[in-house]
């Protein structure tokens, strides 16, 4: 036991900081904290970062017309503040996509318009379509023989039309006491870890293609899922992005209570007809995503950098404001801070904004494998087969930077306001990451938790040994209402907790970017996160 | 007080009964509390009736198609089961109104589709129409002079767009004891009490049509709300119903997320445009409404009737589901049930559904002066002056069936279970319901509460003296989602919860057909419900 309490304190003092200790300001001697408080607030542009990115350009589906035009405008916000090393830099997506004029009609037994949204990368339908509708729920390969001979001319109606859930819990909420303490518990390596769930495995693809050729082979002229929220909110999540896998037959997402009742009419033969209408447009003209990239150099060139991202694509409805236009606003808003402060560090800060996060966070995998890592995986695999081989292919292979990345700090959960920070079983950092909380306590912002947390672009620097983390910040309606649904739009964002995040954010890298040493690290991970003693050792009977 | 409690007392003597006496069912003697439930649960069809008014007919404005298909297949519903006297009877409302294709699509600065719909009784677009969106809330006439000069050619956004209201309550809940004990309130007599709040003035509807005289004089070519509820879910309700008062210019009510990033567009220079479009028909062929009646009668036919009712009308967007096909299918079940039951009453028993609830309760306004009372009302006036005048002109004048009609049962609050009753300030009743709901105890419903309710069809009775009441029922997702919006759908009922409210409503009229004496009413008003006390007296300095 003081063998090991004599470690950690060892450590400690090689890495911990006075945070942000007394600078001169331009108003004479003032502590940085105030300084970033006040550019963050009184001279603050997080919300026009945001509405720009939401309002004015709108939905920034990967490779689509909205996200080339953020690629642009973001890149050149970054030069208008000064960042240095402005760039973007491509990986092989596919293909661009996008709709408009999508309709949605029932034309018998009685007329009426429906909520509904073409699914991504679904073709169009050529002028209107109008067929009846066929319920013929299809969750897997064995369901389909049932509905050989029936689908011919019909609109089939894929998804089992689920009873509604009661909303019995508030849309709205913050995190209490409790919340946070639940989310600051270690998980012991080996145990079922967030981050070794398996997260959408290739089986579906695969099912996806061969539902889909099911559905051509049998004649079916379109087919709808229900949307897997009530009150008409709609998605149009579909990952059918690569030049080649194009679906053969037009898709829509159909609002759920619009979707029971054409599955009740259905159902009680009275046999609904839709007409169907969408204009898709495809662009092949360049296949690769980009991530954008800003650096603020550091003081020292030889000591590496930190870094923050957010990821810039959103599905194709609503404007991509809480996931996340917020994030990115906060991680853009840091950097012009950090730059009108003229803040020096030791160590240069890299801003981010990842492509194709919601794809499979491949901007965030296609950095890593160029800069930090790569491990030994099939070249043939695709998403999401790379994906999910990608956590449990060894050994990793340190790339360039790996070393020289001493940590990343992710923002994509919402505009709720940060009220502290995953470590991701990181436990030394705790004591550090206290320290750098310390002034922000009354901001509301106060909890080092330990937990793992996953499904955003941290996640690719953590399995490969970079000390990455996830802010935890305050739900609000993120996960009740707007994740990925139409009303994902700007008068969801929560202006206070923005201004609040950019705050903390900017601290945060000034932090990591002066520390004697960089931050520490976990040992490098050599097999899965579950433990092979659960496994017979080799040669046991 | 002993006076007071001998009065109460032999007043109970008078009307109470032992609640569904011990009677001959088909399989022995069988109570016929138990008959109900059996035939209300087994062999049930309450969802049946509400699945039939929602999902095939839908929507329901008064006078519109949906309407005209529901008077007519409601009475040949009770004629199927055997109920007589089945009839429409007719009041004078104003234009028929139904829109279909209707869409409103952003054109710049980017495209998007919004979710929107025609304001009911506003003219379509006679194909698409385009303009600039300009800002202008205009809320009262004061408002409408800053605007002059400055509306030629646009699309007029006439709401202030308030900011989105957190959602920190459940949408979905039940009531707990402290929400019944709160309803069980009285309220004396000269108070601020519900049934006396002004409803809705003469001096808004006088407004509106100046507002549009002065969209039109100033050249905007259309107009917009915003949504009073967040998450896309729109109402499209207005009611410049009457023949001659037909708004000159097209209105659209936009979600309120589509709404609020106009607005912000506006304001921020960026211009949007739009494209409007709405096929409308107007049917003027006859412009009376209808209340749909039908009759079981009874063994004594000097004794009166008891009755029970609920509005049929709906607004045009969802499908009038909690508002209120979930009343009427209560109240049909009622009657089949005690139909199919063959039960024998003293006093027959009136089932009957309303039109031109949603305009002002016009449909038992127009019942209750041809049978039951007239006031002294200036003649000239028309709704919502009407209406607003009603509660303060006397006399009443009792009509025919003053006397007759024994009792009033309403259900319009949604399709949540029954959890007592409210007396509407009638205490002598207090007892009665609560030796009549004793068998319903353990279905949830308790509380006989005297606390006055209001905005439905028991009102005017109320106010003329009339035993009147609305049942209490589980609010479930009515306020916060589905009253009067587009997801007012059949998925949004709950079937045991209407099974017992049936099985509830049937076993109370069977009741008061039965009392030996009719029930207890307050004495009839002379005086609007404010006390004149609180005003100088006659002669007063």
């Amino acid at each position: 036991m003081r063998r090991l309490s004599f470690a950690i304190a060892t450590l400690l003092a090689a890495t911990a900081t006075v945070p942000l200790a007394i600078a001169k300001g331009p108003d004479g001697p003032s502590a940085p904290v105030d300084q970033i408080v006040d550019q963050g607030t009184r001279h603050g542009e997080v919300m026009r970062i945001a509405q720009y990115l939401t309002d004015v350009i709108g939905a920034r589906l990967t490779n689509s017309p909205g996200m080339r035009q953020a690629e642009d405008w973001t890149q050149a916000k970054f030069r208008e503040w000064g960042l240095t090393n402005v760039h973007k830099e491509g990986f092989e997506f596919g293909r661009g996509w996008s709709a408009r004029n999508a309709s949605v009609k029932m034309v018998a037994p009685r007329p009426l318009t429906l909520i509904a949204a073409p699914l991504a990368w679904t073709p169009g339908t050529n002028g209107p379509i109008t067929g009846q509708v066929v319920l013929a729920p299809m969750a897997d390969e064995a369901a389909l023989d049932q509905y050989k001979g029936k689908l011919k001319g019909k609109i089939v109606l894929i998804t089992e039309p689920a009873d509604i859930a009661d909303a019995t819990s508030p849309a709205f909420r913050r995190y209490g006491d409790a919340d946070l303490d639940k989310a600051d518990t270690f998980e012991l390596p080996g145990g079922p870890s967030a981050a070794t769930r398996p997260q959408r495995g290739p089986a579906r693809q695969i099912f996806l293609a061969k539902r889909d050729a099911f559905l051509k082979a049998e004649g079916a002229i379109a087919y709808a899922t229900m949307s897997s929220r009530n009150g008409k909110l709609i998605h149009g999540q579909n990952s059918q992005f690569r030049v080649g896998a194009t679906p053969p037959l037009p898709g829509f997402e159909i609002a759920a209570e619009d979707y029971r009742r054409l599955a009740r009419l259905a159902k009680m033969g009275a046999t609904p007809s839709l007409e169907l209408s969408s204009d898709v447009t495809y662009d092949d003209s360049d296949t690769k995503a980009y991530n954008v990239i800003a650096d603020i150099p550091g003081t020292d060139a030889k000591a590496g950098y930190v870094m923050a991202g957010a990821h810039m694509d959103s599905w194709a409805m609503g404007d991509g404001a809480a996931d996340n236009a917020a994030g990115v606003s906060m991680v853009m808003e840091a950097a012009r801070i950090i730059k009108a402060l003229n803040i020096k560090t030791k160590r240069a800060i890299r801003f981010v904004l990842w492509s194709g996060e919601e794809q499979g966070l491949l901007g965030s995998m296609a950095y890593i494998e160029n800069h930090i890592a790569t491990r030994t995986i099939d070249p043939t695999l695709t998403d999401p087969a790379r994906y999910a081989a990608w956590g449990k292919s060894f050994p990793i292979k340190p790339g360039p930077d790996h070393a020289r990345l001493a940590a990343y700090f992710n923002l994509d959960n919402g505009s709720g306001r940060i009220r502290g920070i995953y470590t991701q079983g990181n436990t030394a950092v705790v004591p550090i990451f206290r320290d750098w909380l310390a002034p922000f306590s009354s901001f509301g912002a106060t909890k080092v938790a330990t937990a793992l947390t996953d499904s955003t672009d941290h996640v690719f620097f953590d399995v490969v040994g970079i000390p990455a983390f996830q802010f935890i910040q305050d739900p609000l309606d993120y996960a009740s209402t707007v994740h990925h649904t139409d009303v994902d739009t700007f008068d969801h964002l929560k202006p206070e907790d923005m201004r609040q995040g950019a705050i903390i954010l900017a601290a945060f890298l000034i932090n990591a970017a002066n520390t004697s040493d960089p931050l520490p690290r976990v040992p490098l991970a050599t097999q899965p996160k579950t433990l092979s003693e659960f496994y017979p050792a080799p040669g046991a009977k």
